[in-house]
């Protein structure tokens, strides 16, 4: 997916956002928008949004010396998405489609998204995604491809998200690799959310290699590249890694809320919609 | 008033909006959004946005070539709201306190402002606005000295909002003359779109000389600072001549509606709250 003329004043957005929870130093926060600005003419057009916001918090880095911005905030995510674990788990086991009901926590999991916007209600979110209709919901292929998987591919997105995550890992039971990014970007899960997320009980952590807020196979590792090529499924969370993985060569599920206006008229569906989306459906079953 | 870090992102979003009203061509959006990107570290802080953000428009001329954008907008607005002006008339000639309704109906026209934003319905504002609290209404004062005053310099704001600031002057009926921007910046009134809005009838019409989507005293005309030194009375209409006159050495009474959060806070009100403010009146008083 292409970056959206749309998504270069997003990210002057981001940068402010981030530079205000790194520092409230407002002319170190005025020099990081000039850089941020600076810097548009070098993001090209034909670069995933991923790629090109990357440079955002590369110049937060740079200017702060701030490493993780959010490591505070997503401490504070995964904290509250714990409180919620039982009684999510519950709900799945009493559910009368376990998977199905998995599936609608980890996509509203991914409401936890400060890229996109600071203001939501997780609790309220998880009670409306339970019920909600899908905009694309390719359940019946994501059964069968389950049940016959030996290994599964599961790409995180959000720290906070990562604990519905889990919850969606334990009901599929199957031999699974969670992949984080290689270093904090806005507030994406690196290895060390993981485990705060007790993912590694569920599941091989490995770090995809992208420094990007989302999936970009041009910098990811070869131990990841290997794994995505020979898993028999992929589960990609989030709008991130949909913007890196939409145009990807083999076969991926999409599971993610469309939070922007932007992504959600790449997939053709109204902003807020809950999406299960196998990619590569056609070439797939041609 | 200075400009506020979130006014930068904002620059950004209105370089974009106009851009696109100006060219379809994507290539020549992206230089624009390059440029003014590039030149928001030559935008201080200490300046008012109306004089940061006249750069965007500056830019967009500078690569369309395009003088005026928002010229068929203009024409559209002023259309729109002369066809409401004889109802509206109506309702100040009928109302208990025609001067009341007709600072209502001028701060309604406020709406039509696509600096700020493009959703709005003037109708629907207007009718609305009629009814609304008023969270400064400095109207005893403005009363006492519009009674007293032989001449009014009133700053004029968006184009179509100029056909109800008509209705405000022919209420109050008294020598005035119009003040429009020297070039076209977003849909502000020049000189053209005031006389297309029939304020030459009631008014003088004169340029302030500024040249950004507010008034910039270091930037109007002699002619224009003689009269606002000299005027009993200066009305100044929305938020990008408050921008500009907030802290001007003499009293100034600022009509509008604040519609973008960094104003609402400036003046510590509610987003979407309309004003009837002298400014200055402690030191006028003291």
């Amino acid at each position: 997916m292409k970056t959206y003329l749309d998504c270069f004043p997003c990210f002057m957005t981001q940068a402010l956002r981030a530079a205000r929870l790194t520092t409230t130093d407002e002319t170190k926060i005025k020099a990081i928008l000039d850089q941020v600005g600076c810097s548009i003419k070098d993001m090209p057009a034909t670069a995933t949004p991923a790629e090109n916001g990357a440079k955002v918090y590369e110049i937060i880095r740079s200017i702060t010396g701030v490493y993780d911005s959010y490591k505070q905030i997503k401490q504070n995510s995964i904290k509250e998405a714990k409180q919620m674990y039982s009684y999510l788990k519950n709900k799945i086991l009493q559910s009368d489609n376990p998977l199905e009901t998995a599936i609608r926590i980890a996509i509203a999991g991914n409401i936890i998204d400060f890229g996109v916007n600071i203001d939501f209600n997780l609790k309220q979110d998880v009670e409306k995604i339970l019920f909600q209709d899908f905009a694309f919901f390719d359940f019946e292929n994501f059964t069968n491809q389950i049940n016959k998987a030996k290994t599964i591919l599961y790409i995180g997105d959000n720290a906070g998200e990562s604990v519905f995550d889990k919850l969606l890992i334990e009901t599929i039971n199957k031999k699974t690799i969670y992949a984080v990014r290689e270093i904090p970007v806005i507030n994406d899960s690196v290895m060390e959310d993981a485990i705060n997320s007790d993912l590694d009980k569920v599941a091989t952590l490995i770090s995809s290699g992208s420094k990007a807020p989302g999936t970009l196979l041009n910098q990811c590792s070869n131990e990841f590249l290997e794994i995505f090529n020979s898993a028999d499924i992929v589960i990609s969370k989030g709008q991130g890694n949909y913007e890196g993985l939409s145009d990807a060569d083999r076969s991926v599920f999409f599971l993610l809320k469309a939070k922007c206006y932007i992504i959600a008229n790449h997939l053709n569906v109204p902003v807020g919609s809950i999406i299960l989306k196998e990619h590569f459906l056609s070439k797939k079953y041609a």
